[in-house]
């Protein structure tokens, strides 16, 4: 592999890996360091005459350097072994191993040593790099310390084991450096630095106890740097968390028969009704964004597929800038034919996911203790088979805390948290099931109960004490559902395709609709659903 | 369980297997229709009274009837056992049995006999209804008889194993009705029927030859009327084929270490550049839908996620009016780091699609089998290790066949079914990989060939002569990034996040992406990607 010696390194600014000095770059700080980088790279271009001529003076000058662009521009395939930083344990001691990933930190001892901590996924090695006499040069070292911080590198080297454990870094072994290649140059000042992204609310109060300033990143911040916020062990976990939240919702749905659908997004009118629906125009024709794929699936069910299940984007255009609303999310959505009663969409609920909490308590581990490092909470309290309580019941509890709920009304943020106590209190339990919902706060295609058409065969599930899952038997009689949509205000027109679906001969059916990051966010107690989105939308936030 | 008992069935009209009468109706007439059933259940309801006392004359009059509405408003829940009709084998010969289903056919021999075929799913069952003096009365038959097709009815009965093997039905077993009751019943007329939506060209061409007339559903039609269109048995299977090949790609990609993202498709300014976006206003923004996940999967690696897919709706505001573009389809993401060479990513693909086109050979025979009777077609030729040829050697085999194609331009759609044909002929299979295109024809974030800038690190994947996948090599390199941008007449502005992403250590990366409608259209030979969209979107329709 050809490389390039940088004779220039001591020309990027020194790393100091216990400055304090906030960070924080703007938009046009980040061009101004990437043109300070891009100078720097073509003044090594440059001085790469002078580099091969001085070269001769380093017998090891192979053994290190940026690698040419022609060399990741697919020129070979080298046939070399590569091995995962995950991968590195004490069976590998003695081996020589190639690996990439970020030069997380580069901590220099003397002129002669420098340590580099290696990350790769959430994995992390440590780098030793000391001036020897088989391939390690002085100048190698200096090219070492040069690095910037979350460059691309290719370490080749020897596994040892320590002899004290490493603190800091995933992996107990060693890597005695004998090759380093920088593969992408990080500019020097990064907008976000990983590690005060990373700390958790402990760090700060033991700093503040000795005294020690640490920069804090703000949840705007981090977001406007998503790709470097993205790389805390925090993140990285959650994000493998949401993915396996949708396996288990799909796992466990395919294994009961349901049948995985895609319904359209772009739809005519106004989806389901209301103001809070993203309109645009569609070749001439009004539509808008669906608000959920309701009305679709709902005509899988008349079209025959008996259960099925979506898993896709949602979007709210409402106004709402809470922590628990997005105006663009995914949601996990599920339909079905009932025999006889809507608790056996309760039912699914129910088993559902109590498996998933129980897979990801018992497999997720790492995930979760990544969480917790940054952001401690408590694990889920959940019961094996799922308390369901009525909405009335849920009115009386909160009656006799003195918290005062119309019967016929919803329950607000606060009495749904509130409620959220007095069950965990009573019942021993973060996730419950409120059912028999009165009709009014539902939408028109709300099944009415049979004995109260004040009230509907609907239900909410709770999770902390906060909504995660709204589901229903649904109206399956055309008659009924016209005279619903309009008591609803609904102009029939306008879904006239969706309530002739159930004049073809539609079975009872029901169904529910959950929001995966609300399933990530309060499954580990975060605070903020933009936590869970890799690229929020709310209503000031488009980019990036 | 109660029930009304209609006296007036005689007032439907009577069900005629044999009418070729063409039966597709306008909105109009479906409304009319609805209409008509609707004076009908109320006139069924004002003489229910007199129904209660002739019932008196009818030892049986429990055993039949239309469910009352409280009945399916999740009244109770009775304990009953329902057995699924995909289930029912000679092992339950003589067990009594409850099922669920449309009523696919009603076929009176006498009036004292009538034959129904019940439905559920893809599963088909003959009942046979048979005047006795434990059970069936005169009316219960003629209360059968009236029934419309596709209403939904419950069936108990006892399971009985015919002399002769049922032709017409999944399952070799009948049920010798003892009690039958309507869910809701469907409109006497429906707009299509769904034997004529399940016809194959074999079975015209035959009745042109005996010069039968027989009713022919276009695809417009159907599309009107997708739910009950929906429900033939090939598309059954081509919508749970499309259920498989998505769990198949996610599944192959979990066990390769990939992780599952969600990226938004509500994006600022106009996504990847070009005209075919769909515009909105956000909050105030101008906004667009996402062309595809392209520049977040990339700033996904960025964030250090090493190996992430997607499968989420795409948008394409495009004018085409082709069989195999649409506005909106559900597109099927890859993006990952490479470590020398975009044949990294090829592997994947390779390796991936091999093992989808096994799966579905093996494990999805009876759903092939469905869509083979109405749509005919040969199995898809593909090989152990996927064929790749360069562009070049293309553009060569296309010359040798007397087809000239320009060396630094694309193929257009006849030169890619025209090499798909010649491939075939040369190297005996359907699916092959060609890489190495012109520079000029892939998008701006495209990387060059090391060797030569007029081509690039990219690749088209054929099945039948038609591309599903598109992918190539990505420029990590910011400065390469840009200056690309700037030649492709983009904006670099509207995408600075996407580029600045590369300036804090970005690792060497490629992917693909695939339109999931159009595997599978292209593995069952399909002629029209309207067929593999549950409700799809072109510049004309958006609706239902």
């Amino acid at each position: 592999m050809a490389s390039t010696k940088p004779e220039s390194s001591q020309t990027s600014p020194s790393v100091d890996e216990n400055s304090s000095e906030p960070l924080n770059l703007s938009k046009k700080q980040v061009k101004k360091e990437a043109q300070k980088a891009e100078r720097l790279r073509k003044q090594q271009e440059v001085t790469a005459a002078a580099a091969v001529e001085s070269a001769e003076a380093d017998p090891f000058s192979g053994n290190y350097g940026d690698i040419l662009t022609e060399e990741i521009q697919s020129k070979a395939i080298s046939g070399r072994r590569w091995t995962e930083i995950g991968s590195l344990d004490i069976e590998l001691a003695g081996s020589t191993v190639l690996i990439r990933g970020a030069a997380q930190t580069i901590r220099p001892v003397s002129k002669k040593m420098v340590f580099l901590v290696v990350r790769h996924y959430v994995s992390t090695v440590q780098c030793v790099l000391v001036i020897n006499k088989e391939c390690v040069s002085p100048q190698m070292v200096k090219f070492a310390t040069g690095l910037s911080k979350e460059s691309i590198i290719d370490i080749e080297g020897v596994v040892s084991i320590p002899k004290d454990p490493i603190k800091g870094t995933t992996q107990q072994v060693e890597v005695q450096v004998t090759k380093l290649f920088c593969v992408n140059r990080a500019v020097p000042n990064l907008p976000i630095n990983i590690e005060d992204a990373a700390r958790s609310e402990m760090e700060f109060e033991k700093a503040e106890q000795t005294g020690e300033q640490l920069v804090r990143v703000g949840q705007d911040t981090r977001l406007n740097y998503r790709v470097l916020d993205m790389r805390t062990p925090a993140n990285q976990a959650t994000f493998r968390i949401q993915c396996h939240v949708e396996n288990i919702f799909r796992r466990f749905l395919l294994s009961e028969g349901f049948v995985g659908i895609h319904t359209p997004k772009l739809v005519p009118g106004s989806s389901e009704g209301g103001a809070a629906v993203f309109k645009l125009d569609y070749k001439g024709q009004p539509a808008c964004l669906a608000q959920s794929p309701q009305l679709y699936k709902q005509m899988a069910i008349c079209g025959g597929f008996g259960r099925v299940f979506e898993v896709g984007s949602v979007f709210r255009a409402e106004d709402s800038y809470t922590h628990r609303h997005l105006c663009e999310f995914v949601g996990l959505d599920v339909e079905m034919e009932i025999k006889e009663h809507y608790f056996e969409v309760c039912d699914i609920v129910d088993r559902l996911f109590v498996a998933m909490f129980d897979y990801l308590n018992e497999n997720c581990k790492k995930e979760l203790d990544a969480i917790n490092r940054q952001y401690p909470f408590e694990p889920l309290k959940y019961l094996r088979k799922t308390l369901r309580l009525t909405f009335l019941e849920g009115v009386k509890m909160l009656k006799e805390a003195g918290v005062e709920v119309d019967p016929f009304g919803d329950l607000n943020t606060e009495a749904e948290k509130k409620l959220g106590q007095l069950v965990r209190e009573k019942y021993d339990t973060d996730f419950y099931i409120l059912y028999r919902y009165p009709l009014a706060v539902r939408p028109f295609y709300t099944m009415l109960c049979y004995d109260d058409p004040a009230y509907s065969n609907s239900f909410d599930v709770f999770v902390r004490g906060e909504e995660i899952i709204s589901g229903a038997q649904r109206i399956h009689l055309p008659e009924l559902l016209t005279k619903r949509a309009e008591a609803c205000g609904i102009d029939v027109k306008t879904i006239s395709t969706y309530i002739d679906s159930f004049r073809y001969g539609a079975p009872p059916h029901g169904g529910f609709g959950v929001g995966l990051e609300r399933v990530v966010m309060l499954f580990c107690a975060l605070n903020n659903i933009r936590k869970t989105s890799l690229f929020p939308r709310d209503p000031q936030r488009l980019v990036p």
